[in-house]
């Protein structure tokens, strides 16, 4: 693994996302001495502030959303390579600056040059910043200097096909890093390590033994302060062209030649390329969207989501999909992959669950009409772990049989404190590994199955709200599944 | 499943296996309402005892015994229906006068002749015993008359098959009930419902994806007061015979066509006619025969073997016994099983080991060289419970792959207070379920295999002691396995 030695310049230093999730990574990194080479930060951002107020603001941020407890020493670390620079991200004049400021930077700590651009910013600045980075003579191809985009990176296709157009002008492919905090997760990164360094997982990855695969990603929360940006969005958008997609090429992707980045990604892609074709009359039947009624979270009342501030008070923007698709290969023939994800569900979980196929319907079967089928359910979040449930006698009895766990509670082994997938991954972009993140023609892939259901639902009336607040969401997302004689499994 | 009404007869009623084992589990079946039907129990020993002094002896060992804390009304129930009676077992008299008694208690508890006759005896007694039960009319094949027959069934295949004819010159097949206690574990029973009721435990199960089987019975305690028994017996003949090669039979069999007790023993029976033929050159080299020397166990200087009380001071009888065998069919063709029982061990356990095949040595493994092969134990004594090892990322890091466990601690699930092994089977020999004991014909093919070793071991010259107390066992049995590159997995 690289060295780190290298300025990260963020953009939106003021920002939530800096402040909840930069800021705090940077200090867990320095905290475990993962920081210690040639390093400085640089936030950019138009509010006017001092050095001092800036990092004092950082203080507090960290103070509040570190994993680790507050010492005193590692922020004095942190703090002497921090700098503040405010402009407009427009302004020659700022770049100008910034550029002398980065140039002092290097000097101090031997950066060389080296740069990356974290754009913690709304998408709406992603053009002008790159066009000027690359104006100012601040980015090349030479791999001095890499690009951090935060999501969405577009919001569709096309879109998405400008936003790269403009940043493959200034970065080449390889040095630029779209983050999908997702697969930092510590559970998502076991995935590959649960199905290529098991020999027993591996064995039963198929449509021989698995029934279908089931993702879920529910949360309790609505959208908080992100109604703007969520409203124009919505829940394909925001979650599974991005997340869900990633993870599912996780779940199904085959074992890559090596574990370099380009294998790992060329496998990712083949599952997105496997993705069926939607036809408009597939997903009338297969795609659900919902949006939240007002209701109760917790014994708490919530409002609608159209009630919901920056919301549009007539908005159809759904807030929960669930859908069925298939992957068109040889592994995956056949086994339907059920994906949902919402707001304000009566539940906050994301996990895989594996159902294997059931038994032949003779011996044990017979006796106990309500075996289960066995599951693999790999728990993402909020619980991190991993548990088999099977069959097995219940003792004293002659043959009655019960469902029980055998359970890898990870949370429960680690301690609970497990790194944040924002440490990771900025490490991960410092040192120049981008394995975990996606690479262009994903991206391509993911906004082409996802353009498919949203354009259609442009030009289809629907009738939100259609599920309450602190529900399990819409009864269509219950029929989708049922109809198929099957259950959602983390009901 | 059929009502209990029989008088349950105790020949050797007051030996150490009827106050250990059976009074207890009579009492534990009582105080979980198992035993309410028209039952009665008459012991007969040789020792002269009155009723009331024998029924408080076995209120001691219940009290010593029982899992469950001792109640006096459970035991006055059970206490109102014990009979004592004292002849020797080869008085035509004493058969004579339990006859005339077990009339009368037919009368009181509608038991209507029926009776099950339990053999807690030693070996020599059986023969007798049976007979005279026939002479007197005590027994025919009416189905009127079970009889239980404790281990060791014959002490090779001749005198095992000279014994099976006079049993069954008064006793049909169907009413012979050869206990082995090994299967009346809970975890032992679960084994079946484990393979068959589970798809993904089933779809592994053979040497597509297994790569070797490990059988472990380990024992810390030597012979104890069964020197004299013992010394003539021998760990292939006292273990493998019977505990080891049925709980294989569970382990490799296919699953039979129902769950009923001939379907179930046929496909055991398979099992054993299965097993590879020994011939003498594959025995020297396959087989392994220890005898403990004195050692520390936990601390406590304990002697050898030889100087155990009722053992011979010079002899040759194996205290251990570890094997490496192959069952010769479609399934199982090329997986090694191995087989290791011996006393006086750093440990006490008995569980097996399932071994996956290893990964093909890529990806992760160029990484971390060390990567373990995934594995399913299954623990039978003294914990009780399975779980997978598998290999998953350590949290933090890029890709360190650690070994972790997928746990289901039966023990800890349930209680620990799993039925005891006697309760099961004395239930099932008096509702007349035999499934869980041993046929005649699995039997015979276990002295087949057993004979094979014992007869050549009895021609050659052997260095007895061979392993200390309190290690791991004999070095041999060390190289069984290693010189196949693998390793006993409990270590």
């Amino acid at each position: 693994m690289s060295e780190i030695s290298s300025i990260l310049v963020i953009f939106g230093g003021n920002g939530d996302l800096t402040k909840r999730k930069l800021f705090p990574a940077l200090y867990n990194l320095l905290s475990q001495e993962l920081l210690l080479n040639n390093f400085a930060v640089v936030s950019v951002s138009r509010t006017k502030m001092t050095d001092e107020d800036y990092i004092t603001k950082m203080k507090e941020s960290i103070k509040e959303f570190s994993r680790f407890e507050y010492d005193e020493s590692v922020f004095k670390e942190l703090k002497k390579r921090v700098k503040y620079i405010s402009f407009d991200f427009s302004s020659d004049e700022g770049y100008k600056n910034l550029k002398l400021e980065l140039e002092k930077l290097d000097s101090i700590y031997k950066t060389d040059g080296r740069r990356i651009y974290y754009l913690a910013v709304a998408p709406e600045y992603f053009r002008i910043i790159v066009e000027k980075l690359k104006l100012h003579k601040m980015a090349d191809d030479s791999g001095k200097y890499r690009v951090v985009i935060e999501k969405p990176f577009g919001k569709d296709l096309h879109s998405a096909r400008c936003l790269n157009e403009t940043i493959t002008e200034a970065f080449s492919e390889k040095n630029i890093y779209r983050i999908d905090h997702y697969l930092g997760k510590e559970m998502i990164q076991n995935i590959m390590v649960l199905r290529f360094a098991n020999f027993f997982i591996e064995s039963l990855w198929s449509n021989k033994y698995i029934d279908n695969v089931q993702i879920s990603a529910l949360e309790t929360v609505g959208v908080e302060n992100r109604g703007g940006y969520y409203d124009s969005a919505g829940a394909l958008k925001d979650m599974v062209q991005n997340h869900i997609l990633q993870l599912l090429t996780l779940v199904a992707m085959e074992p890559p030649v090596r574990l370099d980045t380009e294998s790992i990604r060329d496998e990712k892609l083949k599952v997105l390329k496997s993705l069926m074709e939607l036809t408009p009359e597939y997903i009338k039947d297969n795609v659900v969207r919902g949006q939240y009624d007002e209701g109760y979270i917790n014994g708490v009342k919530v409002p609608k989501y159209r009630d919901e501030y920056r919301v549009k008070h007539n908005s159809n923007t759904e807030t929960y999909v669930a859908l069925k698709l298939f992957v068109n290969n040889y592994r995956w023939d056949g086994v339907p992959f059920y994906i949902r994800t919402g707001k304000r569900t009566n539940r906050k979980l994301t996990e895989v669950v594996i159902q294997f196929k059931n038994m032949p319907k003779i011996l044990y079967y017979n006796e106990n009409k309500n075996i289960v089928p066995n599951v693999l359910v790999i728990k993402i979040q909020p619980d991190e772990g991993i548990y088999f449930q099977f069959n097995a006698k219940e003792p004293g009895s002659v043959s009655q049989i019960i469902p029980v766990k055998m359970d890898f509670c990870h949370s429960c082994i680690f301690g609970g404190n497990t790194p944040e997938s924002y440490e990771r991954l900025l490490l991960d972009s410092l040192k120049g590994d981008s394995t975990l993140f996606t690479r262009w023609d994903e991206v391509e892939y993911s906004w082409k199955f996802v353009d498919a259901i949203s354009t259609l639902w442009l030009n289809e009336s629907i009738d939100f709200p259609n599920y309450k607040a602190g529900s399990i969401g819409p009864k269509e997302a219950e029929n989708l599944i049922k109809r198929d004689n099957r259950e959602w499994w983390s009901r």
